[in-house]
């Protein structure tokens, strides 16, 4: 049910073919989030028109609220978003980890307080499984322990903890129409890194993550990590870089052997006025932009691109009308899919050097 | 360039074409408000597909920003928004007095402070033409003065300066691309509504409005100065009835005569989690439609009704999700637009006769 073939490759960069139970994803793929079950501002039918194929949503969120049983008396996440295409959940450590308001860790999981209500709520690995299984997304993620990446006792604890979980994952896994990836973790320690990715390689699973990444390290610890991760986890197996979405970012992933890509930064930033370009970005509040007649960007394709000149989007910014967020998504999310496109097409003709060049620095 | 034709008429009721620069206008028609250039967060497509043909824009609000001339320099209204369909501005008179923080009315026009910047800002007769002008819209309105419904002194006067500044606008207006709308005044006072719809259908305009309704009065006092009102006003031109639009009253307006309608109800009933129905409305925040897989309504084949539960909807509306308000103003908007529809079929099936006897109350 889920096989990845390898279609073309140009140095450690591939461009493949994953086939989940609601299609096959074209790899290198970037994908939108939409924690709360909607990736925000956008309609199912605008993402679907924008090239998106695969959406990420956020099991701490979905957990918390409306909550995975109601998610799966409703027909499951597919049917409760409208969302006819692969889904990809994560399993809510990071999440816990980061925005809820007090938690206990164990070797067993996690006691933490809800951000929507301060009640008490507990994670484990199985847990984890079961509302991944609730929610029914394609691909869904082994529970992990994400901390600090320079404190190397935590690390190193860590990284045991998403080890022991990750088996626990794998046992409690019922559901044989999703795909469980493991996720590496070790922070910036290669020693630690090259372990989990062993350990993590090891368990044969049908892909695999990087994970611990983009949470305050240097871009070139993160190369580094990407690079002697890369090694060890399989190479017939897709590769996921979690958490990580800027141009320069995918680019530099995919020349380390990354296939799968998710970031909030493009519906983030459409949300603070900011259109991502290419090669930069434009903060549409600018008074330069007042009379301005272009698009965002004139070799763009995207609704927003064929059809709003920037002044109009300063317009909506300044007159704090909803349809700025949607019409800078739409843009946003766009530049990233067709980004992904571009990579894919420069792995066939063996071109992908030409735009690792140009995004030579981020 | 801008003809009336009645196609069939069941009792006062008629279904007619309007013809305008930017295509026809079948009728009753049903023009949803984008105050600010934008029908608050839909976009234009979205708008299209949903069936709408005529968009309300205000001139008070693009006055005040970005600035008619801006939106001029820019190609105007239709570009600026990208709707290629007819547009109608307001003349900015009902948004000075009811929005406006500070105003002093006098015989040749109104000053008042801006709800933005708390500048002085002036609209005149001529002001508001060339304002109307330089936005391009297909109809434009004459410039008026509503007041409260029931000072019999203030209405009055503001009913003669209604005439004068209605001369007036004919007077300043230059482009012979757009059709200029008289209004009628007169609030609840039958002898000055009839002397204010014989003074209006005197100066032959493309087609007159009835102003000043829906402010204040009761149903039964707005539906009889109707019936006054469009026994005066020609049968051969439209009839616009400004700012009215529950399916209750848009059904009673056309009984009367009543060709064009414009609310914001729709929209803002969206922002406020209402879903509106044929016949009642939903408030889908209540904890009943927390797991009920139906749409908003069966028999309705909107995008958000052929695609989403209510459950889905009230997930959306308590996590904040901008989405919430996009999919309810889909709905909502579409609910008027069938609405129209099934009324002007029925007009022509001589069938008008149920559809009234079916919402006899409101």
């Amino acid at each position: 049910m889920f096989n990845f073939s390898i279609e073309a490759t140009d140095g450690n960069a591939r461009a493949g073919c994953f086939t989940t139970p609601h299609g096959e994803l074209k790899t290198p793929v970037f994908a939108p989030v939409g924690t709360q079950a909607t990736v925000k501002s956008l309609t199912p039918k605008q993402l679907d028109e924008i090239g998106a194929t695969l959406v990420l949503a956020n099991t701490y969120h979905l957990f918390l609220r409306p909550g995975d049983e109601r998610i799966a008396r409703l027909g499951g996440l597919h049917r409760f978003m409208n969302w006819e295409k692969p889904i990809l959940t994560d399993s809510g450590g990071f999440q816990v980890f980061s925005l809820a308001q007090i938690n206990q860790i164990d070797d067993d999981g996690v006691t933490f307080k809800s951000h929507i209500d301060g009640s008490f709520q507990r994670l484990t690995p199985e847990k984890s499984i079961t509302i991944q299984e609730n929610l029914g997304a394609d691909i869904i993620m082994a529970f992990d322990q994400c901390a600090h990446p320079y404190d190397r006792e935590v690390i190193e604890q860590a990284m045991q903890r998403t080890h022991t979980w990750a088996e626990r994952c794998i046992y409690a896994k019922k559901r044989l129409d999703q795909a469980l990836f493991g996720i590496v973790q070790g922070g910036v320690f290669e020693d630690l890194r090259r372990k989990s990715a062993e350990f993590i390689a090891s368990l044969n699973l049908p892909g695999n993550a990087v994970g611990g990444l983009s949470v305050g390290e240097t871009k070139e610890e993160m190369f580094r990590v990407l690079d002697l991760t890369n090694e060890i986890l399989p190479k017939n197996k897709p590769r996921y870089l979690m958490g990580v979405g800027t141009p320069y970012d995918i680019i530099q992933g995919v020349a380390r052997g990354i296939d799968f890509f998710d970031c909030v930064l493009p519906t983030r930033l459409a949300r603070h006025t900011t259109a991502l370009r290419r090669k930069d970005r434009l903060n549409l509040v600018n008074a330069a932009f007042a009379e301005d007649p272009r698009p965002i960007d004139e070799t763009c394709e995207c609704y927003t691109c064929q059809n709003f000149s920037r002044a109009y989007l300063r317009h909506l910014i300044l007159a704090k009308e909803m349809l700025a967020s949607t019409l800078l998504s739409i843009h946003n999310v766009y530049t990233l899919v067709r980004l992904t496109h571009e990579i894919r097409n420069a792995i066939y003709d063996q071109s992908f050097h030409l735009i690792l060049e140009e995004f030579s620095s981020p």
